[in-house]
């Protein structure tokens, strides 16, 4: 990092044209969320204590690492009235904020429902696919610092519109301090229980079942490295979403948009954390610096200056393309999680972003409006993984049954075909079973 | 295990009634794919050698691990030609029982497809959803006596509906044996590239790109453990599929199919592995006694007849219930990867069973038929974890991209939320940037 004096603005600047672009950009998005070996383990130890001794090992990791002092499950878990009784309790501007975002993503969230199909084929045969939810769901919800009622919204509304039959939420409160607004969210989002859990402990609990905290089918939600790790340990027993990397926005502009409201939507990125990413691509090298120019100027008002200097300074980048196809080729490349789209015509731009987990399109649409309240779900894939795989949705919390359902004429006419290849695979076992169906 | 006379049928028989049902029924699903610390060690090395040295690390496993005698990946590289060579030097039965095959499977999936949507509100902002395919997929086929030419068809006819830009097929070749109905397979199912490769070198190669084998974005395909501890190891980086367990079928009767089908259709699943499940359940007593009569009789006839027996006493079973009630509340606790319905009015059971892999419905859709052409996948979630996955589809190859394009007076009007709550969660930047497109 180059030294800057302070106040100033310390962000990468690059060019397509640098010769030294290509490996200044590697580095730039180079990101692995490592679990050392001495994490593995501890998790590990976590997970078959859990296992083994259920609600006791519960009780006793709450007590160590959230420094609590309870004597059983009783005193960790809240029922359906204490979530209430947390949203009667809001001020009134907080409460209505809440609904009205819940509200809107519920709606965004319905249109994602898949219908169940089939199709009759001519000899009989019934082809299709039945679409179920979950049995039951566990969210996952950071406690301390990082406990965003937004996120209990984005990870519980689309279980419950999925309709999963009971979602269950873990949140630790280290020191005791419960944040009534996250139990307002879970609330309004469906949750049935809450557990006062976190950590490795509180994916076991959920992963194998307790006396108290019942087994889910997935897990869901973002958290720390043990978290993580933890998730990633029990995925086949339950399944997980993905696992998460630090934050990251692409902003793209044309040059059109006020400096001012580019330079405070990378801000709003940059506040998440030092490992976030603020990358902003324009083809207008005089608007990279105005953006800069305003950047350093509204700095030292940031209530979280000091995270968004460290974020900027580490991750983040101004880069300059020669047009639209080198800033496309970016967006591909980089495969954002959040792309803003501050252009002229964003909507042209659609068929030609093959990898991006939200795209925020036009001067108006913040970030920070889709983080919130526009309707679709915050919770995207990071670190490029955008190239697989789809922000949370409904589709998360249902799965499918595949439906056969052939006539006999049907099974009479696809069972030489059945057996040939069953052959071919040794497999005469199938082979003959299709054979049976087969009529003279 | 009992002792049982030679020729006789050993397998377990239990009843819903019996008092230690419960405990039987768990012993005789429990089934744990553990990869022991000396497997993970090794594949770690494998990895990080293909992450280093790439192709030459390729060459290098292949000869030692396949018993092969190459001296670069050219040798291990099958192109287009190669792969329409083997299809058409196939005999004529075999080559027409695939292509009508990879025909029914290419229909089915077409119906799988997903549209990108949106929606307009009343003022003007758009929200939607666009769906995209993967860049590029990898398919990993097992060599050796497990090579399964309906894999190959199952794997990647779903990547090529889906529209991903290229599929790369990995097959090792133990002792260089090159099984052509695989290759044919490659070439119907539109698979661009072979490598002969395996193991978790053929993974990392994959995850992370050689000088000749190009990096995918999601890797899917059943393998050995080295196979799915590799897949887990790299799962973050790229996509995979679930972790496969054993095969397993579940077959419900009224008591009215004729017993040889029965028996045979649970042969066809046995026959598999060792460790492969078969069960069938019936309220019909006499039934089950006509069932089990027919497998003793039959299995003398079978083909793979010792690995049948080894599957059948170690893990198969005939359970006899009260009722239909029963049978379904068995159906949604195993979560089996096949349930064949072979009852009178099968479409009546649908909206009470919740988790199966895929359903065969009535007497005459032998599993068989499914597994090679009936049309639906038969890449399935085994070990019970149909409670939350899905049959391999067209949607494991596309992802989605979130759609939000605020009008100006829809940003304005969602300001105030997003600026409250995230002043809620402490974001100010965040609020700063929503409050900026709040117009007077």
């Amino acid at each position: 990092m180059s030294e800057s004096p302070a106040g100033a603005l310390d962000i990468a600047r690059l060019a397509t044209t640098d010769a030294d672009f290509e490996v200044r950009l590697d580095d730039l998005l180079a990101w692995e969320g490592v679990s050392d070996a001495e994490v593995q383990q501890r998790v590990d130890e976590i997970l078959a204590a859990v296992k083994q001794h259920g609600d006791a090992a519960l009780v006793d990791y709450s007590n160590r690492l959230d420094r609590l002092s309870v004597e059983s499950m009783a005193e960790l878990t809240l029922g359906p009235d204490r979530l209430r009784q947390a949203y009667d309790s809001l001020p009134p501007i907080q409460r209505q904020a809440l609904a009205d975002a819940a509200e809107r993503i519920r709606r965004y969230h319905e249109r994602q429902k898949p219908q169940s199909w089939q199709y009759t084929e001519e000899d009989g045969t019934v082809l299709g696919q039945q679409v179920t939810p979950l049995d039951r769901a566990g969210i996952y919800v950071p406690g301390g610092k990082a406990a965003y009622p937004s996120s209990v919204l984005m990870n519980a509304i689309p279980a419950h519109v999925a309709g999963v039959g009971e979602i269950v939420m873990v949140v630790p409160t280290p020191d005791g301090v419960l944040n009534d607004l996250v139990l307002a969210a879970a609330h309004l989002a469906g949750v049935d229980h809450v557990f006062t859990i976190g950590g490795a402990q509180a994916v076991a609990a959920l992963a194998y079942g307790t006396e108290t905290v019942p087994r889910v089918d997935k897990i869901v939600g973002p958290g720390n490295i043990y978290v993580a790790t933890a998730k990633r340990a029990v995925f086949g027993r339950v399944g997980i979403d993905m696992i998460a990397g630090p934050s990251e926005i692409m902003v793209v502009s044309d040059g059109e948009t006020d400096p001012d409201w580019l330079a405070m939507d990378l801000f709003s990125q940059a506040e998440h954390d030092e490992d976030a990413q603020a990358i902003l691509v324009s083809w207008d090298a005089s608007h990279l610096d105005a953006v800069a120019d305003s950047m350093a100027r509204q700095l030292p008002t940031l209530e979280r200056e000091e995270i968004v200097r460290a974020s900027l300074a580490a991750r983040g980048a101004l880069i300059q393309c020669r047009d639209r196809d080198e800033a496309l080729a970016l967006i591909n490349r980089i495969a954002p999680e959040h792309l803003e789209l501050s252009v002229a015509e964003p909507e042209s731009w659609l068929p030609e972003v093959r990898h991006a987990g939200a795209i925020f399109m036009g001067r108006h649409t913040a970030e920070a409006l889709g983080d919130y309240c526009a309707g679709p779900n915050h919770v995207l894939p990071t670190s490029g993984t955008a190239r697989f795989s789809s922000p949370l949705g409904v589709y998360d919390f249902q799965k499918r049954s595949s439906l056969i359902h052939c006539s006999a004429k049907g099974a009479s006419s696809l069972g030489p075909t059945a057996s040939v290849l069953a052959r071919g695979e040794s497999l005469t076992a199938h082979a003959r079973s299709a054979e049976y169906r087969i009529r003279d």
